[in-house]
């Protein structure tokens, strides 16, 4: 990152934000996001491979710190380790990234190239969470039905945190979805959650 | 259909998996296709409106034999709808497209595109199964729990019917795979499924 500009990259993501918006995801060009964040183009290339990289570098970095926090997590069954990785989620979860959440959210909805990329971001973090949950010894299909309850609870919560009006942690979100999920995998042979 | 060419469709599809499988996705034409299986062009866009449609065509059959069998399923609760569902299935899943399934997992392996489509229309069919729960009543996360828990019961059931050496039924096979997983939904909590 450059001296004089060590908020480069939020600005950066700021700027693509605004203009993939306003101007849509096509058509916008990095040369727009780069002289919209009062930065270069080489600057730009410092932080992303593309523009695509500003909607969904993030999942990398998510699926890394839920590998991690998994590996390390002190409490070994399948939820103890998901509650974890949705603690150490806060690292990436934070108000200023929630305030980006609903343009994301708007672009990708709009580009089904973008709904595609966005669903192979979201098939390799729960790929990593399930070796993760395998490598601390779950089965494998434990370790596959973890992953998905896990990401179907990262979903939940981040619908919930996009609507937000406080600063509440992400986690709280994700712990409280993985423990409604919860209750209902319990109740899926029965009626009780069906109003007829 | 053409009179003369009942099993066109059968044809167009066995003659395109081959050419895939030998010459690759993207280097197979449909001139190819067609050629191969002694029809012509127009007949395959009879059947297919275009080659990736020959991988994934089945994927919106199933989504319809899904939601109907939801719909019209006597034991109203998430695993009886399910159960349904993969009975319905068995329409879709014949011993004669088990012998296609593995090349056609093996073509799509090999094409981060036809990945990204893939992962898309299973999106579907998980929406389109979650929406028929919703009809049934479930609220709107046992909906949306009930479809992922159904499409991995799914996923490991086409896994292990791709396997088998004799003819039994998909749904036997779906239906051991939900019972699998929920055993081990019951156990998220303990540590029992853990070898450490």
């Amino acid at each position: 990152m450059s001296r004089w500009a060590p908020d480069a990259r939020e600005r950066l993501e700021a700027a693509a934000l605004d203009l993939f918006v306003e101007n849509g995801y096509e058509e916008t060009t990095v040369a727009q996001i780069a002289e919209r964040a009062g930065l270069n183009r080489a600057t730009f290339f410092r932080h992303f491979t593309d523009k695509r990289e500003v909607l969904f570098g993030g999942e990398d970095v998510l699926a890394g710190l839920f590998a991690d926090a998994i590996a390390a997590a002190p409490d070994e069954t399948v939820t103890g380790c998901l509650r974890a990785a949705f603690t150490a989620a806060d690292a990436a979860m934070t108000p200023r990234q929630r305030a980006k959440a609903a343009k994301r959210v708007l672009v990708v909805a709009g580009n089904s190239e973008l709904q595609e990329r966005g669903l192979l971001k979201h098939a390799r973090i729960a790929r990593s969470v399930s070796a993760a949950l395998r490598t601390r010894g779950a089965d494998e299909l434990t370790a596959r039905l973890g992953a998905e309850v896990g990401m179907l609870a990262f979903t939940i919560a981040v619908e919930r945190w996009m609507k937000a009006t406080d600063d509440e942690p992400f986690s709280h979100f994700a712990a409280a979805a993985l423990d409604d999920l919860r209750e209902r995998a319990a109740e899926l042979d029965s009626l009780s959650r069906f109003s007829a």
